[in-house]
């Protein structure tokens, strides 16, 4: 058996997000698994970087697994682009160390958040981006990101807390750049507990609108407490950009 | 009744095309009148700029349409945009002159067609751009390109010929765009005959890779016979970008 380790982009929109579900076999990690399964002639388990929800996309998720094929890399790639749906698309395979592990080796994750803040949505980018009509104030959420940046405890930007595991984690930066009417948020950090980025967003959001000032970022932190923040800002608009490693 | 012009966009991917069908009620034209015949109270017929092949994308499609409404220009592409597809929508609504014709007052269009060179797809564009793996040499296309130019008659380059109609057109130009990994191919002029850019660009992606000479433009231009022309690419790259008229 050789370790290969993968990038994997999707569309997540007709998907039930990233992990394989025993109800439900519409996921990504499924799609995958089934098909090097068929490729292998046995069960076949990969291991992601992490999980996606339903509707978030993917530019650079990253997946490890083992397999036992004759194939070249090249070979494991176009088999696997042959049978794919064409929402999901391998864009690279290659054989890496026994000991690398998509999740337990990644260092640090890059999101994107997509918003068309105009009158009008982007019809061709419906599917990847969050539509705002009211006119966002960019500096004032700009201001709330730097509260955020850093180390934390992210308790009060999480859906589902499990006690006994940390919710500190550090934001290396969160960038804001914009590309006429489309707002992107990129962020950078070691890891995101689930529903952070869109929990991040959606206060941002009622920051951007005026419902809320920046400064009171520091007091959803301080707070912990889930229903301090804001609402959960819809998955369409997010996309796992890439996963970082050592020696990359 | 008063006179409106609407520019409208769509993603065409689920369409029979932009035409009304009466076998076929799955088309562009089709979606906008059972609409706007509910918002009146009473058949609707609208006047396009033209016609879209199947497949193909509008950015900027321009209508025109006699309403007896009281609603605003504002109210009336509201209510579309909230009856219609999530894949059609209204960009603007103006009242005009009585005299105009989507159709017969418009006096150039332009269209763009996208393709990813690339050994990956874009599969955040899939739907928006044709993908050719094998490199196209660009110089040998942008030659090419200069042959159409002008006015000519371009018989060769059209699927469906009327005698009694001429197929005479004058481009006015044809511009080649590298974005990335993405080619658009940008071509402006007086009108186009059916499926003329789709075979023009079968016919430049021929010559891109090395299949013909540039210089053969200028025989199939002398043909005057479809068969001498080169394949018709795809739907999916094409959107109709914009239709220009007088005072504008």
């Amino acid at each position: 058996m050789k370790n290969y380790k993968m990038i994997i982009q999707y569309d997540g929109t007709r998907y039930a997000g990233w992990q394989r579900q025993d109800s439900n076999s519409n996921t990504i990690q499924g799609k995958l698994e089934v098909l090097l399964s068929k490729m292998e002639e046995g069960k076949v388990t990969i291991n992601g970087s992490g999980r996606t929800d339903a509707g978030v996309h993917a530019n650079g998720q990253v997946i490890n697994v083992q397999l036992a094929t004759k194939k070249s890399t090249a070979m494991i790639k176009e088999y696997m682009n042959s049978y794919l749906p064409e929402d999901i698309y391998v864009v690279k395979v290659v054989e890496v160390d026994p000991r690398f592990h998509a999740r337990l080796s990644a260092k640090g994750k890059k999101y994107v958040y997509c918003i068309v803040n105009h009158e009008d949505p982007d019809l061709f980018q419906r599917h990847y981006t969050h539509h705002i009509i009211e006119p966002l104030d960019c500096i004032k959420m700009a201001k709330a990101m730097t509260y955020l940046e850093g180390t934390h405890d992210f308790a009060s930007f999480t859906s589902k807390k499990n006690k006994k595991k940390s919710t500190i984690r550090t934001i290396k930066s969160i960038e804001l750049k914009q590309c006429g009417k489309e707002l992107q948020f990129i962020f950078s950090g070691d890891g995101f507990l689930y529903h952070m980025i869109r929990i991040i967003m959606g206060t941002l959001i009622e920051i951007g609108l005026g419902q809320r000032s920046p400064e009171e970022v520091q007091s959803i932190l301080e707070g912990k407490e889930r229903a301090k923040a804001g609402h959960l800002a819809p998955a369409k608009g997010l996309r796992l950009e890439s996963v970082y490693y050592n020696k990359e």
